[in-house]
């Protein structure tokens, strides 16, 4: 195996960083090859003060190797003191800023932590809102309020409804409810009558039967569940309830949950 | 009130975009003091001919008024297209590339939608792993493995302790059970028997009693349970209980999902 070579990745925002360091690991996905990382983050940094503790810690450990830091920091006073300090210094939001400052020739606002502080905007209740009822729709639970449910997503047991139906909740504020199909809906070859009334809002994960196979014997070892004969014949079914109803469905076996919700919100044209 | 401007933005990614977009939102949260942004995804654009389709909807819409169009486009064919379109192009990924690539005198690997098409890789395994965990942590389940956690959370009922777990689960991969603190606990002024041995991993959320008595009235109005006596009675027992076992805790009123994340990585050390 290729030895790696290794550096430290420092993430300094004044927020939670949590944004800058996602978007810095796309960033970082390009050198994996060549690196393995070890990430250290420095949330909250907010005090001139505080700066000063992180260029020194930089500029400690640059004594072995120099470390990148991926900076978030607004206010220039405290981003010079990283700006500074022995590190490669990669900052994420002001050649940005900048750029859209002149093109559209307005001055940016120069607020500290914006993107996950603000509790009380509509966004974030939306977003609250939005797991609560995930979480109270997952697994055909409360089938009385679907009405309220912007999707529904449908599949055989283990095909990955709930992590999606929460991300979606999570990140886009998203009301997704889901709902098992079982061999009952196959013998009786029609949907479960609570979700007739919703056919538009419907949306079908589908699953390779030998990995849905593999997910379900992690939780039943040797059922008759997680047999794979068992499974062909689920994700049969399914599928082929799905097409005579007319509902739009996805294979997500080598999908994550990110790309199923990147097709969902194109499928449904949603736009917050 | 003072009228905003209009802008189209659009977000073209060669894999999800759901990175670039969630950053971009942190670039134009500086600019929402003057504008109000229209969002266009165009995800998985993967090919020249897609990335022409893009090109020509940014020229019909510059017609009217010029878009910004973010991109993290990594194949410079694809995104020629759209950089020669009437936008103000917006190069997410390339600058900061170019500079590792440079400092690092490493070549980066230029592969397409990297940062959430490996559903294979360990740490995307986690990610799914630690929500089921957390799901089935919820609210005090399955007790009998709380080993396994690596964070558990305690406060009173609607003290966000669920949205934190699945959040910390499904950005993280982190394990994060959640198990509240009951008007019967406060009576025997003790922690719960199933946590006592976990005293290490327990971390207490807190809340306004008004805050909490608000969000409890949603849920059940006119309640005794969401009155403000029973919700200050709650509140003051739980701190009190925290405090005497030494149990670390924090104020979550005016702190977002992100915000209690990031100082949880911060206590728990969590480097992944």
């Amino acid at each position: 195996m290729k030895q790696l070579n290794k550096k430290i990745v420092f993430f300094i925002s004044d927020g939670t960083g949590i944004t800058a360091e996602t978007f810095a690991h796309s960033v970082l996905a390009q050198f994996e090859d060549e690196y393995v990382f070890t990430q250290i983050r420095e949330p909250f940094i907010n005090t001139e003060e505080k700066a000063i503790k992180v260029a020194n810690k930089i500029n400690e450990l640059a004594k072995t190797d120099i470390p990148l830091a991926f900076s978030t920091l607004i206010n220039v006073n405290i981003a010079n003191h990283i700006k500074n300090s022995n590190c490669v210094f990669i900052d994420l939001l002001e050649p940005f800023v900048s750029l859209i400052s002149n093109k559209l020739n307005v001055k940016p606002s120069i607020k500290q932590g914006l993107s996950h502080s603000n509790t009380h905007n509509k966004n974030y209740q939306n977003r609250i809102e939005a797991i609560n009822f995930t979480l109270e729709h997952d697994d055909g639970q409360f089938i009385y309020a679907l009405d309220n449910a912007q999707i529904i997503l449908i599949g055989v047991s283990r095909s990955a409804k709930t992590p999606t139906s929460l991300y979606l909740a999570m990140q886009y504020g998203i009301k997704v409810a889901n709902y098992p199909l079982t061999p009952e809906d196959f013998k009786a070859c029609a949907l479960p009558n609570a979700l007739k009334p919703y056919k538009n809002k419907l949306f079908g994960l589908s699953i390779d039967p030998y990995r849905l196979s593999e997910i379900r014997n992690e939780r039943l070892p040797n059922s008759e569940y997680a047999s794979i004969i068992n499974c062909k014949n689920e994700v049969k079914n399914a599928e082929f309830l799905m097409k005579i109803n007319n509902i739009p469905f996805l294979n997500i076996t080598n999908k994550s949950i990110e790309e199923v919700t990147s097709t969902l919100l194109d499928i449904f044209d949603i736009h917050n």
